[in-house]
């Protein structure tokens, strides 16, 4: 199944360009801004930034890192750790990266992943001094052909002064052609982009480059790091069917048939456990237009549910991982990966009419989620693409278990203490104990239907006095709040270790 | 320049439809839900409305009502007066609306004015039982020619089981042809918007309707009510400066060329100010792609500075709308009014690039937007199109002035009370003292720099002692609070009268 390096560059002028990853590595300086590739850990540079990481025992220097979204551990570990990271852009989800952000050791820029392409093509982020893009092939006009994710990598190769190519052979040679590559012009100058179906292809096989921009081919073996997502659990379980009860009544409304829509399913345990509920569903002729495909998807392929899936990467388990790659031919008719620009556009979104699911860190009592700061204050992974979906898509969903730490948080407080979606872009919520579809109600009328069907009912007391109080305080304003109150419950956690009131004990 | 109404329904089918106000208020029953034309004070419905009024003196009934954005006093203050609206989506600015607002006496959804069209489209809106629109003509072709705004007209003349036409021949018949009808099919059967330049025609001049759905054509003869926005002052005249300077330094880095890109502005004072100042600005051939267009747009016309304007509605003063009136000929080449999902939509705001500017309640030290909630409670006016443009644009650019009622409150807090946007879609804060420039900032660079430039004097020692201790509690987390400290200003102010700490009320 895998040709050597040297087969698949298959155009003459790169041939000679094969270089060791300490000498790519030896090219980049204190103060360079990179662009990785890479996203949800799929198809990342590896090979050089672990060079850098070595050249960082006996060299002192920092870069600014731009990907498309977290990567594995070569980077957002390992360069984390060794001091070399100055800047993140525009999204990660490693332990001790996070860790490093909270000490402010590292700056981190926390970004809606479709803006980061445009970014750079206004030339507000950059100049670019070297894109390190992990490859597959190389064609003969010259293509790059990305692995298991297109991220940023298109833009980037584009704006960047030097491109560095990984080479990584561990990859099957029939990736080649799942990908498709559309660029947009400069905003004020583009034309509408052409996809109006989830299948459809509007771009080339690959990323197109000025060969002299390319300085260094380097050659890697080392496969994706998997997924560390979690199987579904009880709860994710009765997520899934609450999900699946909302859907259901849009059906019988006839507000959506049952084809249903294009879905996106966020990263993450909870957003995949939640998709794979359909396994057990009625629906079938799925579409999936998302940014990364995680297991479900594919499970939901091997079940017959899923008819096609659009991504910008995946990002599969250890055991997924090699069932898909082992059948890779078996999928790559119903799969496409296109940059994360295109996967997140505003424009598609809004036009196919995007189901979007993902997940919460809170939610509070009218709407309003966080997903990003753990007690405001702390950096958990970054928005993501959530951003994109929600506030564009047809229907905005986010899950969250109603409670968490076995009980001492509640996911449902009286306001979040960070906001990355606000009430306007939260249509329904779904927690373990039930959905709350927000659609077209006020304030005063979410806050009592958040409660009664999406608290857990040992908060559920406290959530009531709350907002009771809030609406007798006000008189009943558009948003009933005690801000003496509204942030006591992330002050009792840091100082009792549990969100509960004393007096709402007994309630338990 | 008036003709008489007869002539000016120009298709026979309608000719015999005309009715009374009294008689088209008689239809509408208790429990209905309206449709109404009108964006911010223009075109809207007013004879019906006045009708409905009057029948509430002998009637009792509450109906739903749907609209544009705000209206004028016929619906948002007499109607709202008289107790007959109950729910009332989805944007209003009427000082006695909001007060029932907030008294819990009319409920309100506040939502993205784009989205309201999805809705109605996939029924979760609806059904409406009656669509109330002006019209300045109908055509032979039976056409409904808007007059002032376009709004949610034509979806809401679309989905009705009813249409009452009120015919207004107080507008003057040049009005026909400004208007540009495109009304996008249901997501994911759609194509892409063809609409690639500001000055562009994709649609048709008048809404398409049964004829048969037309129960009425109500005759009148009212002006719009003239827009209730002030002049620009020695504080707005600072922030235009301020804006300008930044925009010369985009014009310098190569990011903007000196034809800047189309400009939104939203609806209100401020805005308009700041847009004025482009009077005194070498910039010129500048295109508006906008919602409302107010006075400072006319202005510019005047000047020669604006080539072309497209928007859903023109809301002028009582003077400026006099002489656009007087002189419509020599506008009519450079305006068009489109439906408001056109002009909010986020793939034609992405794809053009707009430079987005709208006003802000108040703004925290993370560049967090509250533009709707004083205090956090109480609604203001709505989130009218600002988030629309501000997630999707390529600037989104948030005015406000540093303090309120002279200096009691500080529009820079350490937590705003209500968040309408987020960090993620605010790329630049401009107050009289200065403009912050956000873009690829990390939160803890953003609030030094918010501090810096954007607050008041009298409030920066406070801010900073605020961020500074919360920097230190934190040990450098991502986004720094004290969240036992975050909403002190909002109580200190209701307790005390003011936000401003006594231990630095020497610092003024």
């Amino acid at each position: 199944m895998n040709e050597g390096a040297f087969d698949r560059i298959r155009n003459e002028q790169f041939r000679g360009k094969i270089v060791s990853a300490e000498e790519a590595a030896s090219w980049i300086q204190d103060g360079m801004k990179l662009g990785l590739s890479g996203f949800t850990r799929a198809g990342d540079a590896k090979a050089v930034p672990t060079a850098l990481v070595n050249k960082a025992k006996t060299e002192s220097f920092k870069v600014d890192v731009y990907t498309g979204a977290s990567l594995g551990p070569e980077v957002d570990q390992y360069m984390a750790e060794a001091n070399i990271i100055n800047k993140r852009w525009p999204f990660q989800a490693d332990p001790l990266m996070r860790k490093k952000i909270n000490a402010g050791e590292i700056i981190y820029v926390d970004q809606h992943l479709s803006h980061t392409a445009e970014l750079v093509r206004s030339g507000l982020i950059g100049p670019i001094d070297f894109a390190i893009v992990e490859a597959m092939a190389i064609t003969e006009e010259g293509l790059i052909i990305p692995t298991t994710s297109v991220g940023n990598s298109a833009i980037y190769v584009e704006h960047a002064k030097h491109v560095i190519i990984e080479l990584n052979v561990s990859h099957p040679s029939e990736l080649e052609g799942i990908h498709d590559i559309y660029i947009p012009a400069k905003q004020g100058e583009r034309e509408p982009i052409p996809l109006t179906k989830v299948d459809q292809r509007i771009g080339t096989i690959g990323i197109s480059v000025d060969p002299d921009k390319v300085v260094g081919i380097v050659v890697s073996y080392q496969p994706d790091a998997p997924s560390t997502i979690v199987p579904p659990d009880e709860e994710t379980a009765l997520m899934a069917n609450h999900f699946l009860q909302f859907l259901r009544e849009e059906v019988k409304s006839g507000r959506l048939t049952e084809e249903l829509a294009p879905l996106q399913s966020g990263v993450g345990s909870i957003a995949n456990a939640v998709l794979s509920g359909f396994l057990n569903s009625e629906f079938s002729e799925l579409e999936i237009y998302s940014e990364v495909l995680q297991d479900a998807v594919f499970d939901l392929m091997d079940a017959g549910k899923v008819k096609y899936a659009s991504g910008c990467s995946f990002t599969l388990s250890e055991e997924k991982g090699y069932q898909v790659y082992e059948n890779i031919e078996k999928y790559r008719d119903q799969l496409i990966l296109r940059p994360q620009e295109l996967s997140n556009h505003p424009e598609i979104i809004r036009r196919l009419g995007l189901i979007s699911i993902n997940t919460a860190l809170e939610c509070d009592i009218y709407g309003n989620v966080n997903s990003t700061h753990i007690s405001g204050t702390k950096m958990m992974n970054g928005i993501g693409g959530s951003g994109d979906y929600a506030r564009n898509a047809r229907l905005g969903i986010f899950l969250t278990k109603s409670i968490a730490k076995n009980g001492k948080i509640s996911s449902i407080v009286p306001f979040v203490s960070h906001v990355d979606h606000t009430e306007h872009d939260v249509d329904v919520i779904v927690t373990e104990q039930g959905y709350a579809d927000l659609r077209g109600l006020a304030p005063k009328e979410r806050a009592q239907k958040i409660i009664d069907n999406c608290a857990h009912p040992m908060y559920r007391p406290q959530l009531q006095a709350y907002f009771d109080e809030a609406l007798e305080q006000t008189g009943g304003h558009q948003t009933p709040h005690n801000l003496d109150k509204a942030f006591t419950w992330y002050t009792n956690l840091a100082k009792k270790g549990t969100m509960l009131d004393t007096v709402f004990e007994v309630v338990q």
